[in-house]
């Protein structure tokens, strides 16, 4: 089982594949019991998000998507909050040790840490008889009292989303093989660049120094807009008033709901955007409208933060009140 | 699924049963996307460690005590590293989220967050048709540049260790109704006291300052003492000798071992011990025996760093050299 130092088989593979990513000095060539983490006079931000198979991802999805979902989900919160990546501990709960999916996970993983400023500091390996899980908690630094928050967003305020909405829930309908995947039968392009979406989320990273800059109020889209700007609302005493139509879709989500395929209610209510939803204060906006440019993320106004305290409203082109049947995409 | 403001039933549990572990103002009542770790000048020491059903729990194990190893198998490296506890985010995977498992296994959680001082800052819940898991990320803090290593042992070190070695290990066979079980047909507090073993590691917090101050080298003893003493020398660029009759057994172990229901290849191969296994200079050893006393920690020297590469070798009481089939006990 073990050679006579005491390393297993297993250990050697995984120093193998996961050393290479463990860059910082902190990491100690993942060589300790634990890492250190220099806070250089900021405050130190964590998140931890865990992936698991069947749930957050496909038993087919190839392991470099894996990877790179599994540690962007985690960046797209620390970019919600404006903080600045600085490394991250990786759980990986496995079935069996095969080199044939650890090799493309760990390089993908590695490509994303040094794409993303973001060295694996540590982690654990376990076994598992269950679905393969990934959890990861990730740490990124902000200047003393920084760290932007759910709540503070003020009526008046604009409500603001980066990217655009609903592609990766449709991404994993085209998997599914259901309506979405019927419509683009003649389009494999637009079905791939959703299933791209669903498999890869693009975290707004560039965008943190801006959101932390110049918004009230900030947070990740990941359960769906609806329910994610209730949260939001809820938390910081307000309510919002969306124009449906100024929702950011990408060409293939409009050519779905212009088609009839889906309704605008799925897609503001469907999972996995990892977009920044965050609430701008109207001196502001103009600035952080040049720092998006500045940082190369498409950002839009969607509405306005109002005084209140039921539910955000979704109004359609006609000033109507869409009703949503359900504002999130629960996993649990 | 969710209410008005995007909150499921779901999510008004946990922050029923886990807010009220979440003391810290870093960790904003767990109604964030993260938390945030002030430094206060220190070096921030990061660990991660996971327990899986039917791997490093049994499925019939209460959930306190699941609740106390998910977290104490995470301080006792903190505590092995020099490091005071000083937070921890949490990911649990489950099947379903059952009030009655639940309310236990977040109040002994929150016990020991008091208990060790190390609270609750951040976490994530996920759905998993497997084994119930746990995965915890656990920070301390340490003056800067005082983190102990597992490489730092010096020829002529007096290795030391915590506690005694091998009841969890034993333990776990009294669990699955071995030898060990059979022995203790007569006796059900020995047995019972293994068992506590298993489940409930006891992290030696109260040492860290003590192993910080004198230790050339530390780690804790997780996988079996035979095979973390060879990984702390292999680092280390060293060897060790040890004599198994210096190692300290409970009563129930050397029991055990006197009617040779177990060998000592068993009780140093085990896993589970969690103690602090270290390397103290002869002249700092006074100073560290007295330390310990003040902590209320027991402590054994066991043996002798000396110079070399090969794997230290156990020697019993008339001097020959111990075959060891296995180091360790790998869950992998």
């Amino acid at each position: 089982m073990t050679d006579q130092h005491g390393y297993s088989a297993e250990d050697a593979l995984i120093a193998r594949y996961f050393k290479p990513l463990a860059t910082d000095p902190g990491a100690f060539d993942l060589g300790d019991d634990a890492a250190i983490l220099k806070s250089h006079g900021d405050d130190i931000v964590a998140t931890t998000d865990a992936i698991v198979e069947g749930v957050h991802f496909l038993p087919d999805d190839p392991p470099d998507t894996i990877a790179r979902k599994a540690l962007r989900v985690n960046l797209s919160d620390l970019a919600a909050k404006g903080a600045t990546p600085a490394g991250f501990v990786l759980t990986l709960a496995l079935r069996a040790v095969e080199e044939a999916w650890l090799e493309p996970f760990a390089h993908a993983l590695g490509r994303d840490a040094i794409q993303f400023g973001c060295p694996l500091l540590g982690g654990d390996t376990v076994s598992t008889p269950g679905p393969l899980m990934i959890s990861i908690t990730a740490f990124g630094r902000v200047p003393p009292g920084r760290m932007l928050h759910r709540t503070g967003a003020t009526a008046g305020d604009i409500v603001v989303v980066t990217g655009t909405i609903g592609d990766a829930a449709l991404g994993l309908e085209v998997l599914k093989g259901g309506a979405a995947a019927a419509a683009f039968a003649d389009d494999a392009a637009a079905g791939q660049m959703l299933v791209g979406r669903y498999r890869t989320p693009q975290p707004r990273t560039a965008l943190a120094e801006a959101v932390r800059d110049h918004a009230h109020a900030a947070m990740d889209v990941s359960d769906g807009l609806a329910g994610d700007l209730a949260k939001l609302c809820k938390i910081s005493g307000v309510s919002a008033v969306i124009e449906a139509g100024s929702i950011p879709l990408s060409a293939a989500a409009a050519t779905l709901l212009s088609r009839g395929v889906v309704g605008i209610e799925a897609i503001v209510s469907g999972g996995d955007d990892y977009e920044i939803l965050c609430a701008i204060p109207p001196a502001a906006f103009e600035a952080f409208r040049q720092a998006a440019r500045t940082a190369g993320v498409e950002i839009s106004a969607i509405g306005k933060v109002v005084a209140g305290s039921s539910a955000p409203c979704f109004l359609d082109n006609r000033g109507d009140r869409i009703r949503l049947p359900r504002l999130s995409y629960s996993h649990l």
